[in-house]
Order: structure tokens, then sequence, then C-alpha cells
């Protein structure tokens, strides 16, 4: 990471430990965590390194011309969807491994483009790929740590950066993100393509038509088994490496994203307080027993449990479920569920439940396509069903692009990548805290009580 | 209440205080609360005032000789179902309305038994009820705030008391029946009729044969849109003024019950802490709202948040999942979800998944009923299924009196009713200290570890 941001960072960490500290004195009779109190009295935000880039549009341009660092099973899936777009040229693609750099090349080729300049030199060779001078935006599909030096890097050259999910860490990582775009005045871009799903952005208009009601309270999760990827020879390279160590809720955007837009999170209300607790750790260590002898990989221990379970309260007082299990053997879910006061949804499957309904059981989403299908489905259903994820992944593509192209705001900005990263570093310290509640970051810096639209496309 | 108890209880709350404060300097530094201290190094549980009834069986006898206090909506179904049970007396009925003892005695009479007693002569003529020499058990379906100085009196007068849900409302009322059960040598059984569902049962059995592998995880909850009850002119008499005051897991047991089996809580583990957040109230003062003007109940206000959601940790570090939601428009579901290292059961509607399965979706239970219906379920079916609540009434109260006529140790005793009912004031504790972690007492004062039998009919 450059030097120049290790003290913001550390500075920023002290006024908020002086924060919690203080906030323990004043509530001890109530038996308050100094968190708890936080949470109830947060700190006053860290001073800005730039103006906020809430609101702040792209430039418009006929051509959006990309770099890409990673062509693993997730950059490839991205690069074939950009392919796929008209107004995209990819320049630029890096990777450890030259050979699949050299397969990127043949795949842009095919394409119809010119061939785009190969970075395979190492692990800093991306550095080499963000100072080019024909790139707008660097797309970051790569192993979690890298994440944040990458967006980092490619925001100090000048680029937008677009990260793959979660965009960052540690806090730390989520300020430093941040910073950097409201420094650079760049946006960072977190690539959360659930919030393109077709049932999110259909629900989505339903909130917003207010057919549940006032919202009171909702639920995600990443229940999804990944026991054979965790050991296999790409993710489980990397991946099960971040369950050795650390012990909370460590993939929470996929069921938060959309969640986090239903409860208009950052446009009108902000999480303000975490509570974790994870269960014991069985089952990847059961799966690991599994392997053959003289696997080095029977040596593995993991702090991380089984499932955990957390719970955020907002500013105006709605409660969000966030679970995460990718070890025990159960059917995947990102749960996706919402209520309010005139009715509720919940996904996996699809349904709908409304005040005055003359069954007590739930009814099916269809119905409601009609009026609420989202402009974006409308628009993109037949090319998008060919693509991964039930077409989600090229519609958000596709969304993205048009922003950047006809210079518009982009549905998720920074503040939104900080705030749906942030339950993982954070429920990793409520739990150290024996399950004592947490203050939540306001990544915006009190910008949050600001109503603003998004997903507004037509 | 007699007054020789209330010195133990201050007493009580006075060491667990001195533990939590104690607790909160250790580990400040960790940002602990005090109750999270304690919850990972309880207090010393206090001294108990007789031997523990864990294990204790009934003494035999053809006949039961049962009085029943309070013949509202649950007593007269309870009273019907005992009437078709054999070696069932019921001798003796008490009710505040004289209307609904006369029902009750027309109720016993047409049923061929002798007309029982009636007590009707105002608030404290239950105990003239409980004092009768022709009684073995007492029923108490009343409203919760009456439950323990009814069953305290039911055991202090040589009876056994069999109360309605939940059994106690605070944590000084669930030790009060625990000392009482202890010191009397009857046994508080809380009338838990979901433990005896088809499917509750059906899962013990899968789960006690090892087909979820190592359980980790477990979820409950009372999701049930009361609203039209809470304004009735029965329940909503007095049910609704529980959300006035109290903000919390108000209902925890019929969901907590069946999990608290699958876990063999008492019986192998014990839940050993809890952290609580409730959503903003919303729901109740909507329905409020729409009642007639110069109606008085307008000027209602609710302290109650809409969803409530805690989770539990065990000493064996399994995590539940605990939910309540009695006033947002949604379909009933207790949750009753159980998941370990080589499958998960969920209900609503009740599904299986095990590791290795050709497909990612959920499957049927009912594949499973040949090898696993409880024998209570495959003897009782039929004339169960007449009965209320699917059948799990009937079975409940014919198991109770069999366990009773039989002399065996009950399948649920006062450590139960206590460890069940303990989460809605943990609960609102938790809340109260901002969502901070609290200790959960070891009602069965170091007992837990024992395993026992239960549900072992056949």
């Amino acid at each position: 990471m450059p030097e120049n941001k290790g003290p913001k960072i550390s500075r920023r960490r002290v006024l908020q430990s002086a924060a919690l500290a203080a906030g323990g004195l004043g509530l001890k009779a109530l038996g308050l965590t100094p968190a708890a109190q936080a949470a109830q009295a947060p700190a006053a935000p860290p001073a800005a390194a730039g103006a906020t880039m809430i609101g702040v549009a792209f430039e418009p341009r006929a051509v959006v011309r990309v770099g890409v660092i990673g062509y693993g099973g997730r950059g490839q899936s991205l690069v074939h969807d950009l392919l796929g777009i008209p107004g995209v040229e990819i320049n630029a693609v890096c990777d450890l491994v030259k050979e699949r750099v050299a397969a990127a090349q043949v795949a842009v080729e095919k394409a119809g483009q010119k061939r785009p300049a190969g970075y395979s030199s190492g692990d800093r060779d991306f550095e080499n790929l963000v100072r080019r001078d024909d790139l707008d935006v660097v797309y970051i599909p790569t192993p979690w740590r890298w994440h944040v030096p990458m967006a980092v890097a490619a925001m100090e050259a000048g680029k937008h950066a677009f990260v793959e999910v979660p965009a960052a860490s540690t806090l730390e990582e989520c300020w430093r993100l941040v910073d950097a775009s409201e420094r650079t005045r760049r946006h960072c871009v977190m690539l959360e393509n659930c919030c393109y799903g077709e049932n999110e952005l259909m629900v989505l208009g339903m909130v917003r038509a207010g057919l549940f009601g006032e919202l009171t309270h909702a639920e995600a999760a990443y229940i999804h088994d990944l026991r054979e990827i965790l050991f296999d020879d790409m993710e489980g390279l990397w991946r099960r490496d971040e369950h050795f160590t650390r012990n909370g809720n460590l993939y929470p955007t996929h069921g938060l994203g959309p969640v986090a837009h239903y409860l208009d999170i950052n446009r009108g209300d902000r999480f303000e307080a975490l509570v974790s607790m994870s269960s014991r750790e069985a089952s990847l260590s059961a799966r690991r027993d599994r392997l053959p002898a003289g696997d080095p990989r029977r040596r593995d221990t993991y702090a991380c449990g089984d499932m955990n379970t957390s719970i955020l309260r907002t500013a105006r007082g709605r409660t969000v479920l966030l679970q995460h299990d990718v070890v025990t053997p159960r059917p995947y879910t990102r749960i996706n569920h919402i209520s309010g006061t005139r009715g509720a949804f919940r996904d996996y499957p699809a349904r709908v439940f409304f005040d005055g309904s003359r069954t007590e059981e739930w009814g099916s989403l269809k119905p409601y396509r009609k009026r609420f299908e989202h402009p974006l489905w409308a628009r993109l259903r037949k090319i998008a069903s060919k693509s991964g994820h039930g077409g989600m992944d090229y519609v958000m593509s596709w969304r993205l692009m048009q922003c950047v192209r006809e210079g518009l705001v982009p549905d998720m900005d920074v503040y939104d990548a900080a705030a749906w990263s942030a339950p993982a570093p954070l429920s990793e310290d409520s739990i150290k805290a024996g399950s004592g509640a947490v203050a939540f970051p306001d990544f915006t810096r009190g910008r949050w009580k600001e109503p603003r639209p998004a997903f507004t496309a037509s």
C-alpha cells in the first residue's frame, strides 16, 4: 500500500477506539458495551480527504476502455459479458499465470477487438497495467486480500475501480477505499451482481411503490455449500485460508446489497450497530479429514464457525438478520426477505404476502412481474438469460457500462462497497468481544440522511 | 406469593448482579459487557432449596385426579382433550367467570363424570381449589402473569403443576418455579404442545439416529399475526398489555421447546448466552389507529418492536436463532430448523437435505415417516387427528397422563420450563443493554451435563 495513507488510517482507529472507550463509562450501570454505547452516539466521522462521491456522475464517453486484473473463473465470466456489450474495449489484461493472459488475449481478439496488452510479471505487475493511458475502468476479480491495494492503485492512477466482492476485509480497508475515491474523484464500484437480479430489482420497485408498507425488518444470507470449492485448485488455493484465522460473517455482500437498497441504506437510513455470534466449527474439518493421507491440507485448522448469525440495527430502527454458512450440507439461499406493516417478500422460492389476504399462505411473486418488472430486465431479458447467475451478471455489466458511457451516477458507490463489506470485520470484532454490540461506521460522514435515487434506469 | 421466598430471590439477584459487575472489570479492554463476561464464566448457581427434580418419576396411580384453573379458550380445549383420555377425573374447575365454571361442569358431566366442584369467588379462589385433597395435578391455562403464583400455590399444596406457556415472565419467576418444584418434590410441567408435534417428534428421532451428523445450529420462532386476537374480547383483554412496557422475545417456548430437545438442552448441553435486538414498533400501532374514534384503546402505546431477533449460544458451541413477531402481516411459522455436519431439516413446509444428495434442492420429510414415526403418533394418530393444532394437543395430554398414571419421568420438567421461558426476560435485558450479550442462568445447577432420555414413550 502507498505509505501516505498509513497515518490517516491509524489516526482514525485511535479516534474510534477513544470514542468506544469513552462510551464505556457513561452507561456502565446499564451494562452497555463501550461499542454499544458508541453505536448509540457514534464518534464524529473522520475528516474527509476530499469531497463526497455521493451523486457524482461519470464523465460521458462513446467507448469505455477497460483493463482487467485477474483472469480466473470470475474474470473469464466478466470478460465474456463485457465482450457482448456495445461500446466497450478491453485494452489490457493482467494475471499471475501467463497462460491465462494469453487465453484472455485470444478471447478478446475472437470478439473482433485488437489484442489487449498482457501483464504477468509477478504480483506487482498490475501497477503497470493501471498506469496505462488507454483505460477508463479497471476490473478487479482477484483474491480478497488484493481487492483494496489494486482498487486504490487504479484510482490513484486516475481509473475507476470496479472491484469484486467483498471490496474490503477490514474497517481500515473500507476507509482506505472511501479515502481513495474521495481524494482521486474516481468511483469505486463493488461488483455486487445480486443487486441486478430479476427478483431483487422487481421487489425494489414494489418496496418503493409502498406495497409492503413501512419496512421494519429484512433478512439476508450467504448460505452456500462451498466445501468442494474450498479444496479445489482455483479458489481453494486462497479462499480456504480466510477460515484459518477469521471467525465471522466473511462474505456478507451478496445477501446484504439488495436488502440495503430496499432499506435505502446510505440514501435515507444507515447501519448503526451490529451484534454477531458464530456456532462452533465442525463441517470444514470433517471434510478436511476425508482428504487422502499425506495431503498437507490435513494439517489445516479452522477458526471460522459453521454458521455465523449477525443482527444489524439501522438509524431508523429497522433490523437486518445476516447469516453466513459455506460449509454445511444444505441448499443454497440468500434468504432475501423484507417485511413491513402491510406485507412481506421472501425468496427461495420467491413469494409474497399482503395484509388482508384471504389465505394464510404465501403467494407467488410471478403475477407482479407485469407491473413491476424492472426496465433493465424488460430490455435485456433475452440476452441476459444466456449469461451467468440467472442473467444478473450480464444485466450488471450492461448497466455499469451504460452508467459510464452515458455519464450517469452509479447505482452503487464506494459508500455502499464499504457498508456492505464492513459486516465481516465488525462481526469478527463482536465475536471477539463475547458477542457485544459494535458501532457501525458512517462511511458517508453524515450524508446518509439525503434521499437519492438508484436503479432508476429506463 | 408466600413471603418466605422473597429473600431467596433477592439474594440470588444480588449474587448475579455482583457476578456481572465483577465480570465487567476483567475484560474491559476486550470491550466485553459485564453480562457477556458473566456468560463466559457464569456465577456459581444459587443454593438449592431441595434436591434436583431431574429424573424424578411420578408416583404411579390408576386414575389421575385433575383440577383446572382457567376455563377460557385454552382451558376449554385442554379439558376437552382430557375428557377423552382414560383414567382421568376432572374434580374441580376455577374461573373468574361463573358462567365458564358452569359450562365446564356441564362438559365434565356430559362426559359421564361426576359434577366437578366450582370456584369463581374472585382472583384468589384458586387457592381454595389447590387445597383440595382429591387432586393430583392442577392445570393452569390462565393469563401469563398468573402462571407462577398459581403453579407455586399448587405445588406447595402438594399437587403437580401443569402450566401453560410461557411458564414464567421474569428470571425471578423462573427461579421461583425451580425452587418450588425442588422444595415440594412436585413437578412443574410447562404445557409445550409443540414438543409433541408429528414433525417435531419424527425429527427428534432422526437427530438421535445421527442423520444430521454433529448438530451446529438451530432456528426457532413464533411468527404469528395476532393483531386481531390482541384486540379481541378474550386474550385481547390481557395479552396486548404485555406489549405496553416489554420489548423483547415475549413468547419463545413454542419454537424453542422442540429445538431444545434436538440439542439435548439440560440433557448434555445448556443455553449459555443470549444477545437480542428488536426492530422499531410500527404494525400494532397501525392496527390500533384503525380502531373506531373514541375507543379507549386508541390511547395504547407499545414498547415491543415488531420483530425481535435473538441468538443463543450453548455450552457446546451450538447457536440458536430465535425470532418473535406477532404483529406483521405474514404467514405463520415456528421455523423449526436444525442443521449439522451431514444435513439439515427445516419446516414450513417440512423438508430435509442430506450430504451427498444428487440434487441441490430440499427433499420431502414424508418418506422418513415409515422409519421415524414416533411411537406416540403411531399409537394415537387416528384420535389425535380430531384434536387441536394438528393433533399435538391430544398427543401431549395423553402422554402427560400416561407419565402420571404409569409413574414415569416427565418428558419436560421445571428446568425445561425455566430454560424455555427465560429468553423473554433475557432478551429484554439484552435490549436494555444496547444488545449486549447476557448470561443464561443454569437452572439445573450443573446437572445439565448428565445425558438423560426424553420422549422415549413406546
